[in-house]
């Protein structure tokens, strides 16, 4: 972009709003996902919907990308710049405009940290369940464009199912409102579901209307060691057939379990295979009726020990093992890669297999934890990305993981998003006429591909620039 | 379409899975919409997904309709033929593939009856929530097609909600198979849900992934009369105030308790303003105590008189009330039509007072049941379409509700569909970006716009043919 196209979008956001400078650039060229980078050629913080369309119909006319974000906390890559492009931020629209205890509805803007959100909602004895592990972070903006899942999702849900409606600027700068404060409505098509988890790709969200829930009045927290994984799977799958649904049902591996002891000395077993954190939440009695159900299933299963906690208090401190897990690999090596493969509930015990002969095969230290009750795993790479040859084997190992995950009838992604991370996976995974299917609705959207190219899916040339992913380098990995 | 190409549609699915008798054709002429009906040329009974594919190239090629079914229940002519065009009936697809207790699924075919669906998964224990007026009658494909709903929307949500994936047939012929047993997804775009509810205009269902939940171990049912439909109104707040979420919340006014009485004498009082039926379930004994929190809310906004009921067989007994209103007052006049505005919650009682003057200023007679707890409201009218002054003044009298509806914040349907009947209302609820989109992703998709066409959209010419709607007829209420 050269210098007198900047300055067009600098009146338009004011020099206040507006920054080229070259550490605001390297602080804005990455996001949550290792190994991919690429500098912008200029930040913007728009302060309304006025600026971000003129922003958008600038970019149509000059042909620039515009890559919207919020706290950049993402893992698959979806914020990262492309050549050519501005980052767009949105974390400073960060008011809860209303909260509507009639109609069970949260009226904010998009830079709302969920966190903050979430407590705002409890005070009031209401409960926004969406919990992913950068809550005290993340934006509801980036939760609604990632669709984040999070611990509760088994019985929750995913961001998805609190969305009601949001007002957006489309990508070529027309403003958009989808939905209300209707708990049924299906007028026309569902607008409203292709664009959550669409990563920014087909509008900028402005404003988002959340459902909220009664919150839970009574929750009991468990915590199981296991000197076999193959036990924890099997507790798990009586717990389903019990017909109970707990809303967490966590687990951590050997590998992890020996991390978060080395970081945490809580006094977990070092010799266990698995731990599993249980939490059942619900209107009364039955919590403690079910938490004794629970607690028998994992004595029949061999579990060597079991904790339990009422009390917030004892519940935080039991989390703290599997809160901590991603701090606690982390710490281990200077590259962490952290993924999202999802398989059936009912495959899970197999896939944690495929994840333990991935790291013994390809030479990679991979520790394993995630969520036990839909299936979603997080097996995470300890790597260095100066070494080549360690990261190639990440690579491999992970090319491994999803392939035998799709095979399982899983997917590439639980919900971390498909970014730049993911994409090489996704016709794989979807099929060609899916891919066709996704891009058409892409192109018809966004006919000049400015908004956020090269995420999701490669359309290519027009706006997407050079891509910014190491895997591009790795032509043997190209799917 | 001329007889050599129905010979060539004849060929495809074979002498026996083929008609064109006049007695058929007037059979699938209409759905259960009033006032709306064309006869297709001829119908098909396809035995597999090939003469599926085979019949939609065919239809691409020659330029002629193809418009899919189910049992035809729908409200909103989403299955009514077009000029030129052929019905696909699916009603003898109809095998439950299989109920996966392991992951909490089903893989059906889309002719299951969901009535049917409902018996056969809770004689395991599992539950499958979305309950359609018309349960015992309509299919599970019809319903993914309509993104039906049902009374227990409020705690439970509607089909959408439930549908994992599906196999289907492009509007190009191609299969394309979406989704899967993953509670959680985020693999690019979700074009599930966009096909959830697109009625049969994006693609033909062939096979449906379902989610189950653990059946409620306990339900209580509570009916409850009040003089002034303001305290039942009062009532649904205080309740929702008190951070319940009862399961059921439906309500009749005046005119519909009066034609529940002639038709059912189960004793209703006929001078009661309004009429509610409320079931909790849940777990355990906390659905008795939250029953005794609801009686007591109901009782200090003047209920006149409640009962309530355990067993099933009392319970269902209470649901005569509600479950046959429909029949009560389609039995008064030749014309019943029912419609399904509906409101943020917190406007319900505002939006009766507007059904209830429409039908004053208008001189129609209007009776109004449906789901308080989710706004969603089942005006009806007794109208005879014989008398063209009065279909003129119905017609009339629904363009004002839906106006107000959309004033209140509410959406022109909250279960029924578009189709043909609503689409005039469309872009007044979601503008002319939100049409263009939804027009695009149609176009994009069906080129040649031969899958059941001039529902939701109005695109044309192309398959197109000439609209079956009386109201093309009557210019003044075009939109």
């Amino acid at each position: 972009m050269n210098s007198a196209l900047l300055e067009k979008v600098k009146h338009i956001v004011g020099e206040k709003n507006y920054s080229d400078k070259i550490e605001d650039k390297i602080c804005y060229s990455y996001d949550g996902t290792p190994l991919i980078s690429q500098q912008p050629d200029a930040i913007v913080f728009p302060e309304n919907e006025t600026q971000i369309a003129e922003i958008i119909k600038l970019s149509n006319e000059e042909k620039f990308a515009v890559v919207p974000r919020g706290a950049g906390t993402g893992l698959s890559g979806g914020s990262i710049p492309v050549e050519n492009s501005i980052v767009m931020v949105l974390t400073k629209w960060n008011k809860i405009l209303e909260i509507d205890q009639a109609n069970l509805t949260a009226t904010v803007q998009p830079g709302v940290i969920t966190g903050k959100f979430q407590k705002d909602v409890e005070s009031l004895g209401l409960f926004y369940p969406p919990d992913p592990g950068s809550l005290n972070v993340c934006t509801i903006g980036g939760n609604v464009a990632e669709n984040a899942g999070g611990l509760r999702g088994l019985k929750y849900g995913v961001t998805k199912n609190y969305v009601l409606g949001f007002e957006m600027i489309t990508p070529t700068g027309e403003f958009l409102k989808i939905g209300g404060k209707n708990v049924k409505d299906v007028a026309g098509y569902n607008l409203r579901d292709i664009i959550v988890g669409s990563e920014g790709t087909l509008g900028i969200i402005t404003k988002v209307l959340l459902k909220l829930l009664p919150k839970p009045q009574k929750s009991i927290t468990l915590l199981a060691f296991f000197d076999k994984m193959l036990d924890a799977g099997k507790s798990i799958s009586h717990i389903i057939e019990a017909r109970l649904t707990p809303c967490m049902m966590e687990f951590l591996d050997h590998t992890t379990i020996n991390c978060v002891e080395d970081y945490t000395h809580i006094g977990l077993p070092r010799n266990s295979e698995a731990v599993l954190l249980i939490e059942l939440d619900g209107r009364g009695d039955e919590v403690d009726i079910d938490a004794a159900t629970v607690t028998n299933i994992l004595k029949m299963n061999n579990c060597t020990y079991v904790r339990s906690a009422t009390l917030e208090a004892e519940a935080l401190e039991l989390k703290t093992a599997r809160r901590s897990a991603f701090s606690a690999l982390a710490r281990k090596k200077p590259t962490t890669i952290l993924e999202d493969a999802t398989v059936p509930r009912s495959e899970l015990p197999v896939m944690i297999e495929k994840v333990r002969y991935a790291s013994g095969n390809f030479n990679v230290e991979i520790g394993n934890f995630g969520h036990f009750g839909d299936g979603n795993l997080h097996p995470t790479c300890l790597a260095d990305e100066r070494d080549k040859e360690g990261i190639l084997n990440a690579h491999r190992a992970f090319d491994y993981i999803f392939n035998e995950a799709i095979k399982l009838g899983g997917t590439i992604t639980g919900e971390h998003g498909t970014g730049l991370a993911k994409k090489h996976f996704l016709e794989q995974l979807v099929g060609s006429p899916g891919i066709e299917f996704m891009k058409k609705i892409k192109c018809v959207m966004d006919p000049n591909n400015i908004l956020n190219p090269t995420k999701i899916l490669s359309i290519g040339p027009k706006c997407e620039g050079k891509l910014p992913s190491s895997r591009e380098e790795i032509p043997e990995f190209h799917k």
